[in-house]
């Protein structure tokens, strides 16, 4: 741009975080303790990929998260499994905890008031999600199941997967788990389950939800935060998205795809709610890109049209032709 | 014996294993293939203690038992959990599994045709487990619960550990559990389970109607038999009994205690039914032994009037007076 323009046709400013793997636990202040110096008209999200049929995506929205580490202690101490016929164990309790979480037919949550403050999609974010490429086929033949929770399919497997929160045990231990048999009635089990939410669900409240439910059920679990997320989404009507999406247009010459949120979850909630900007995820990854897993890797030719993706709504944010 | 009456005054055959703590997994069939060599009238079990108030306790059974470690596979490989909006994983359905074989108010056990096959309690191992000691209080205290499974107390409890099967969930494991979070959608969770048996359940059964329970709940569970062994226990009215009983009094100059079944494990079914003799448990043990624990122990007293309990009892055996 500079080579071009001689300068910067607007002010950008950089923000960066090292934190999102382990839940941004620190962004959220930092961001409003730097609220003045981070003040913008619009956000970037460094966030997006070319799908399958080599679409750029553009995101508009992201969950939120609730992360909780439980323990529960049945006993004083680990015991003969003989007395199981009058003393339940930890490992049988800690099952039925997880169990009472969600229905296995449906896949519903069955914590009261976990969907109470779900916001439901938009006409205009049903009709952007209805267009999207979904492969189930695909989609299933690559995780290694037969069929998705409930049975749903196509744009209800879609809504649920974007606007639907979620409840995940993530692991779970207790008594013996070596080789071979021991016969005991184990003390302790700790597990953890992550909730994936969406707006306007806020992740302290859903915690103290899950708490309630399983003092209603009569399980004794103490229950941590690991960490705590709100989801966010910037509006499909916002003129920023317009701009963005006409610029990557210009910039790749292919057809986008606009992706009203994602089914993952980062700290989007603390810059857009905090600073009150539009926010737009548009970034170097390609659907096979390998996210989180060995070998995970971009491609050269993705990186380049980035940069030019990236100049291209400077200039347009900036009113150039 | 010999140095009292020159001789020992009946035959005496010795039968010692090494497995039992691993379920006794080679004892049948041995006791099978020498059924010549240990035949015999009637069978001293060395398993027995003195009870809080120092009265020796003999034993006429045994709970069997079932061991089942369970695999269950959801995914062809870990996920994002972002997918659990449309993917449940192992953990999650490990916990239903585990959760749905077993009420929690009342702790019955829900696979089908579980029952069928329990032997009630005769009205005279009734009536010797109502005047049984039990101090129900400093059991709870002991293990650290508030109150039994299903809010059982007294003989009702007593009723439990003797002539109930029990339903454990001795140990599970499944994708994260070190510190701090991880947002894993688990492939794969393993368990281990055991059932205690009473007469008449088959543990080869018992497992069958735990795998046919979790096909009928839609559970994809693979399951290994690691221990089976079947209850056994020696009728009140057998002549054997009265004959220890005064044999015990006389050589301890104390009261006893009868208890019809014990709620531990062993493999008394092989001697018992394969041999066909009436099997009597009496031993050296005390109540402080604090079995399968650090600092197991026994009392030297105890030892020296167990060899006077046995040469009491091999007197009576062979018609001395």
């Amino acid at each position: 741009l500079q080579v071009v323009h001689g300068r910067l046709p607007c002010r950008v400013k950089f923000l960066v975080e090292g934190e999102e793997e382990i839940g941004s636990v620190h962004f959220g202040r930092y961001v409003e303790a730097h609220r003045d110096i981070l003040r913008a008209d619009a956000c970037i999200w460094e966030f997006g990929q070319r799908d399958i049929k080599e679409r750029l995506v553009i995101t508009l929205g992201i969950k939120g998260i609730c992360y909780l580490d439980l323990e529960l202690v049945a006993t004083s101490r680990d015991l003969h499994s003989s007395l199981g016929a009058i003393v339940d164990g930890a490992a049988t309790k800690m099952a039925w905890a997880l169990a009472s979480l969600k229905d296995a037919a449906a896949g519903r949550v069955l914590v009261e008031g976990f969907y109470d403050k779900v916001r439901q999609p938009s006409p205009r974010e049903m009709e952007a999600t209805r267009i999207l490429p979904f492969d189930e086929e695909e989609v299933k033949q690559s995780v290694g199941v037969k069929q998705f929770i409930g049975g749903v399919t196509g744009l209800d497997a879609q809504l649920r997967l974007l606007y639907q929160p979620t409840c995940t045990v993530c692991g779970f231990e207790s008594g013996y788990t070596g080789q071979g048999s021991k016969t005991v009635l184990p003390r302790r089990a700790r597990a953890k389950v992550d909730f994936r939410l969406v707006p306007d669900q806020d992740p302290e409240e859903i915690k103290q939800l899950v708490q309630r439910h399983f003092e209603q059920q009569g399980f004794d679990v103490k229950m941590t935060l690991l960490g705590g997320e709100r989801a966010y989404r910037t509006s499909l009507d916002d003129p920023f998205v317009a701009l963005v999406s006409g610029a990557s247009r210009e910039a790749t010459g292919r057809e986008i795809t606009i992706h009203p949120t994602s089914a993952g979850t980062g700290p989007m909630y603390d810059v857009g709610h905090t600073l009150g900007v539009p926010i737009v995820g548009v970034g170097a990854g390609f659907w096979g890109g390998r996210a989180h897993a060995p070998n995970e890797s971009m491609r050269l030719a993705d990186f380049e049209e980035t940069i030019f993706v990236m100049a291209r709504i400077i200039e347009r944010f900036a009113g150039l032709p």
